[in-house]
């Protein structure tokens, strides 16, 4: 038996892992990952599908541990190439299929499980244990596979008085753990906080003393798929007669999924369409939104910005930012509380108020689990290195040996054979930049050449030559984007010219036709005179035109 | 009498304020500030120096608070045009003259000032006070007008037990509070905080702890100009036998000056050439470095990457990230820290270690302040409108009138009159973006440019036509550079071809010969194909070469 992780260790997001006998592949969640500064222009990313393509006859169904896109995001893209069964919790298809829908696939097969439930899938047994998350619904697996039995976390917390469901199933992971762990795979994001975290509960008082303190609006952005933040804000509206405006693409539908499937309690008398918020007077709506990450075309940042198409917020009212922001994203949101409160609002954001907890385990919830299932080996997945890291050091407080617990990356191999674990040579494992819907690749060099254009710019040269001679016939042209002001440089276009000019004269009286010469010759004159000049290094575009 | 501040409001950085009367202008400070992700290609961001040109023959004369560059990083672009002498203490211009010599300015009237000295300026009567921040030799200024008493706080803490000088002045703050304050612009960088920032002294148990336990290399990354910082990691080497080595150009600099101008007592003995670094044993060094901020050419960050020509870390070392990641450089550091740590080496950061404290009061220090000084009149200044907001909010709970609170804007203008305050009509205020060295400003229309190519890419067309008929000459050529791969693209090269092929047949047969004409018509078809084919909208620059 193999596990392949392809997906989330070294980094947050793309989550995706392989488990692997002679029955057959089982992938364990399809996640994607949001691109980072260095990807400019590019919408997502997913991980590789090569090891998956070269192994396509024994993939024999995808099972997701919860609804978030880190989990299912590359469920479209996958499907699109393999028909494979989706194992997955009720809300968890809910939010899957409409997107599948976008994606244009019908028929595919989705199977609803539970929480405490069994099923068998390649030879393998798989079991479904309630974990509690920031999202419902979400589920760890067990896998009892021909070397042992395996357990992934899945994303967890645990919250013994959750907002809806039960708490964690310790007992589960109890008796798993009598019974022997060979593996444990378990979320890392939070393990450099030392402690637990504290009940999603605790974000209702603060809840309550906004929604009894203010007489304005009340707006409270979170993550759509934050079911139980939205459910609080909801019975906080209810305990204090106010309706719910909803705003937002994915707030507006998800809401409306998880109000079908009876996730949320949210009667129609009390739901207001976006369009029709300011019919209810200010003190009587409470408005839930996205854009609690500052994304600026979301519906948060338009409001602070005040291009909203309908919903202001000003003095008397309060917004709750009812998220931290995601590494990267400090920014963004900084700009959303800062415009807000340019307009007079009151702005509620962590740490300064209890507005958010996480969902993730931290140390002392994940030596609970550990204690409990008592795994002979440890992976720690879901994070940055220094996060594994962190698991792994916990764990070796709890006795478990240096040598069982494995820092993996992407791509890795672990194969378990009489109960012992090794690393084997790895498989091919990465990122697939998907650029503006574009299912082909973006290659490395075209991010290259982005980064390039935006930091240096481009600056082109057009030269007509006389096809046989080589002669240049009149002075070139030059052109530049996201270069410097050439008309504010002294003299640069004219020496340029010059510098061109000069070139193709030498190459001509050499005999130099070769287009590629002449290019390689521009190039490495006007690189050497642009970056004296101006410190900067465009791209440079040699056009040669023949006459 | 007008208090105008020209930056620093608003934002994080490049913070300097005209103070004018009927006698001239003098100048608080004269800072620069970092570049945000929308100005990609750019180094640093001057205040707009317009107002300064209108009123040159009024400008008396530059006053420092201290030496960060956010407060002096300007002085060399300001002294290039404005020959004005620069008052400041002798850490703040130590720093600054090496500075000036980089840029030739050579003949700079720079005049020595203390703590708890007076000067005349411009009909101005300032006085220097002590501060406590992190960096030695930080004054508040008080400025006695014909309208009364103004005080600028500068960046400051309260810090009763400081590694070096005296605890701040609050002495001075006292009897001009009992003189009668007639406005105060005090530092808000901290004013989310609550409580009081601990003292610097806190770290040195977390460093001797570091430097008791660990046998390998200490490695310490800092701010170059934390010289206190710099000072507590001598004394732990000192007091534990090793060595110090330093890397990092800024570092090595400020150490060097530091220990010239006498506030860092660091042997000759002790000091390690960084090309020397490897002949120590690792147990006998602590390194100095820069990269505290994951800058991706920093010492560091060259370190973690492998690539620093002398230095290495692995198993055994332990590597001190001595400062918070400030807003946008979470990622940087994230990258430093799970590099170092995938070579093996202990690294220590915040908030899991106490390696760090920050240099700005929080909202304690900010009332005794306040309660000390009993100004009529606040201005918030330093900081972001939510760092500005919160320091009013601490100032009303003091009792001080909200009509009496100014929110700024750069290039707001405050009047004083017969002991009342009242914003009048704002001058010309702003960035100026210092791209790669160059004087002249980068313009927005460049950084719409930067960011469409690096988001979108560049699209080429040349096409070759009868300069007569304006027929065109053969199919036109496309070239694209950070667009999609237009191989992976299944037939956009040809199609691209072939409509601009069509665009041209089509002006032709009209008789269009405007070169303007049928570059509009080329982007309008072509734009409209693109963004239907890959849902991108790169520049398209079509190039008409007449034959």
């Amino acid at each position: 038996m193999q596990v392949i992780p392809l997906g989330g260790l070294g980094e947050i997001g793309k989550n995706m892992t392989a488990v692997r006998q002679e029955s057959g592949i089982v992938l364990i969640d399809a996640g994607m990952a949001f691109p980072d500064e260095e990807m400019p222009g590019i919408d997502l990313v997913l991980p590789d599908f090569t090891y998956l393509r070269e192994h396509q006859d024994e993939l024999r169904g995808i099972v997701l541990t919860h609804g978030h896109e880190d989990h299912v995001g590359a469920l479209p893209y996958l499907l699109r190439e393999f028909n494979v069964p989706v194992y997955g919790t009720r809300l968890t298809l809910g939010l899957v299929r409409p997107k599948l829908a976008e994606f244009g696939i019908k028929k595919a097969d989705l199977r609803e499980v539970k929480a405490g439930g069994n099923t068998k899938l390649a030879g393998f047994d798989l079991e479904f244990i309630n974990v509690n998350h920031s999202i419902p619904d979400a589920v760890a697996i067990a896998l009892r596979t021909n070397a042992g039995t395996i357990v992934f976390s899945g994303d967890y917390k645990i919250d013994l008085t959750p907002i809806e469901g039960e708490p964690m199933d310790l007992g589960r992971y109890a008796a798993l753990g009598e019974e022997g762990v060979l593996a444990y795979f378990g979320d890392s994001t939070n393990s450099e906080r030392p402690g637990y975290v504290p009940s999603e509960r605790i974000v209702q008082e603060t809840f309550n003393e906004v929604f009894e303190k203010t007489e304005g609006r009340i707006i409270v952005a979170s993550f759509a798929s934050h079911i139980h933040r939205v459910s609080q804000v909801v019975e906080a509206a209810k305990a204090h007669g106010r309706l719910v405006g909803v705003t937002g693409r994915s707030m507006i539908r998800n809401v409306q999924i998880a109000r079908e499937l009876g996730y949320l309690d949210l009667p129609q008398s009390m739901y207001v369409d976006q369009r029709d918020v300011n019919r209810v007077p200010d003190g009587d709506i409470v408005i839930l939104t996205t854009g609690s990450q500052g994304e600026p075309m979301a519906a948060l940042s338009r409001i602070a910005a005040g291009t909203h198409r309908t919903i202001e917020a000003g003095p008397g009212d309060v917004v709750v930012v009812s998220a931290h922001p995601i590494p990267g994203n400090e920014r963004g949101v900084s700009r959303t509380i800062n415009n807000l409160m340019k307009r007079g609002a009151e702005v509620l954001y962590t740490p300064l108020r209890a507005v958010h907890v996480s969902g993730h385990a931290a140390q002392e919830e994940q030596k609970l689990v550990l204690s409990l299932l008592k795994p002979k080996f440890l992976v720690p997945v879901h994070g940055e290195f220094r996060m594994l890291k962190h698991h792994a050091n916990t764990a070796l407080t709890l006795g478990i040996q240096e040598e069982n617990i494995f820092l993996l990356e992407n791509g890795d191999r672990l194969e378990f054979r009489n109960g012992e674990a090794r690393k084997i040579e790895p498989v091919q494992a990465g990122m697939f930049l998907v650029d503006a819907g574009s299912v082909a690749d973006t290659s490395e060099s075209i991010m290259r050449e982005r980064q390039q254009l935006s930091e240096e710019g481009m600056f082109i040269v057009v030269a007509r030559i006389n096809a046989q001679s080589g002669e240049l016939l009149g002075p070139p042209d030059v052109i530049s984007r996201g270069f410097v002001d050439p008309q504010a440089q002294n003299g640069l276009v004219d020496e340029s010219i010059s510098i061109v000019t000069k070139t193709l004269q030498r190459t001509a009286s050499r005999n130099v036709t070769d287009w590629s010469e002449l290019k390689k010759a521009i190039r490495k004159d006007l690189s050497g005179f642009l970056s004296q000049k101006t410190r900067k290094r465009p791209i440079i575009l040699p056009l040669i035109v023949e006459v």
